[in-house]
């Protein structure tokens, strides 16, 4: 499917299971359902007790890749909370530690690469990844889809940049410089570390198509920290590659990232059916500017945009933020309600049940 | 003053010296003289081993209120680079320990309180600070009036959200959401905390005035973590009231935060001089934004914006990265070349003395 052809109504390639009553699925496609669809990015894991006692004792690599565990870490947030949503557990490195490269995830740190990937030697000895390296996630997504019942899953990977910042950085970077300092300095270098993670990034996504996923999200988390011009020359062609390397499945593609109203349009312009939006702009103000991409004739869908923040708030404040997110949205073709950033830990559970009955109402 | 009122010329009150010849204050009034100044944030510090050396085993805030070593320090990086201006080497949270709180900076995290500030009665029992409390300051600031010759000194202060959000969070935050969860959930609380702030900035900085700094920058280092909606109720009127609070004594005022381009217009109405952009948008961009404030016929003076991970680059790359932004300041009636945040503390001081030689020269 190229870019410039809408999505079909009800595409099912290799038998994928067909959900025509899923709000999520319909406002992801463009379309105004019934009730506005919401989920929660990091729904699934610290901020739930039922996770915190599931996970007791199993470091979070084992955890991703473990099928009955993810399965239920997954379920969890859905039971609870009645999103209309499941996202996969799972983590922005998994498929590199399953291909093979030398990465932890840190309690308190995050992901840790042993050895920073920053010539072309460690380049070329990056692993690819082959799709029997994550058979673990896809039989979690088999079981995840038998026990779903008409609740879409959304699959995830991370993109390029994001996972090459781990890699050059050697572990989360407030700066990224040594991953800015090498793209510059040595564009071709950068290029292929960023193709080959690309790579990387659709394998999984694919492998998680392959067992049923019904949506997919691409996470960007660090693109914020970008110019528009550096995204546009350096980033957009390796998550347009992944983008468009899942295009055939005909199921949504979401494409965020932290802190981008600069970069709403070239996200577009990267192949993303809905474009997921932090709280910095309004969501009317994200349609506008998604009006700038080349895509413009398209149905815009948006994904966003309540501060997670704000789920510290009192009642009254969240309802009134709740209440005007749905107000923008209405921008929008399509909108996907959800935070605009990941579930802080500290937040307390029935807050968010709360904010779904009330999307719910609206 | 008034916030619509040019700065005059010349403004010399209370017998503050003149340096009519100074490019960075021509700038900062929105001129354009024979060359482009430069400075760089965080210049005074880590990045440099002169500093390292003078400051081993000394805590960080015992290097602040040394007026000795703090004049040093602020010299090092004028001598070493030859840069525009002087910037007073202090901290965010020196007032607030002058004042008494009990907050220190612990190596490796950043500012810590001792108790966070989250209800009225630690509003209340927050100290005033008087002018008494910073004379080691303001004596540091008299040797460096002294040794710095046509040199300005640009003195500063942390901005009332951002020392809000240390006292609120009890240390460095990602999310604030403790400070965005107080502000929206007890309004009046909030406000009565950040007038408190402000007043605390307020004084700090006419300490430094009365002492001769030449000009003065509020950082709101954190500022970019607000919609522009939610900074136009809940901090412009309180970092107004410092700026305001200084207009008489007739030197620019800087304004900056990082991941501003969203708040530009409203920085500037809150009446800053000369607004700070980081790299995410370029200075001609910038500049359209800052038309856009309600001070749209003053002259627009703008701070910025090379990319500090970029020092991390090749020379090719980082001279057409210096190139390129001298270019776009010139959309702006004044431009003052600096970093679009603060040097980096693994940066090659060489690199920095090379890009003032560039500026100087462009």
């Amino acid at each position: 499917m190229s870019q410039t052809t809408p999505l079909p109504r009800q595409a099912a390639p290799s038998g994928r299971r067909e959900l025509p009553e899923a709000p999520f699925l319909a406002a992801a496609r463009g379309e105004r359902p019934a009730r506005t669809p919401v989920w929660f990015m990091r729904q699934a894991g610290r901020s739930l007790p039922e996770y915190r006692a599931l996970r007791e004792g199993v470091p979070m690599l084992d955890a991703c890749f473990d099928p009955e565990m993810l399965a239920e870490i997954t379920l969890q947030p859905v039971r609870r909370h009645g999103v209309d949503a499941a996202i996969l557990f799972s983590d922005i490195v998994v498929p590199l530690k399953a291909a093979g490269v030398d990465i932890d995830i840190v309690p308190g740190t995050g992901p840790v690469a042993a050895a920073p990937v920053r010539d072309l030697a460690a380049v070329k000895a990056l692993p690819e990844l082959e799709p029997e390296q994550v058979s673990k996630v896809a039989d979690g997504i088999r079981l995840l889809v038998e026990r779903l019942g008409e609740t879409p899953l959304i699959g995830f990977a991370g993109a390029p940049f994001t996972l090459a910042s781990y890699l050059i950085e050697g572990g989360p970077s407030r700066n990224h410089e040594h991953t800015k300092a090498l793209m510059h300095s040595e564009p071709e270098l950068w290029h292929q570390l960023a193709g080959r993670l690309a790579d990387v990034a659709l394998t999984f996504l694919r492998a998680q198509l392959d067992a049923g996923v019904d949506a997919v999200q691409l996470f960007d988390s660090w693109a914020g920290a970008l110019s528009e011009r550096d995204y546009r020359e350096f980033v957009l062609p390796h998550s347009a590659k992944v983008l468009a390397g899942v295009a055939d499945h005909g199921v949504p593609r979401i494409h965020f990232g932290v802190g981008t109203g600069e970069l709403l349009a070239a996200m577009r312009d990267a192949g993303a059916d809905v474009v997921g939006v932090d709280w910095r702009i309004p969501l009317d103000e994200a349609v506008r500017r998604l009006g700038h991409s080349g895509r413009a004739p398209e149905k815009i869908a948006v994904q966003g945009n309540l501060d997670p923040a704000l789920l510290h708030a009192s009642w009254p404040v969240l309802e009134a933020e709740v209440r005007r997110i749905v107000e923008e949205g209405k921008a929008a073709d399509g909108h996907v309600f959800n935070l605009g950033h990941g579930v802080l830990p500290g937040v307390d559970p029935d807050v968010l049940t709360r904010v779904v009955g009330l999307v719910h109402e609206l």
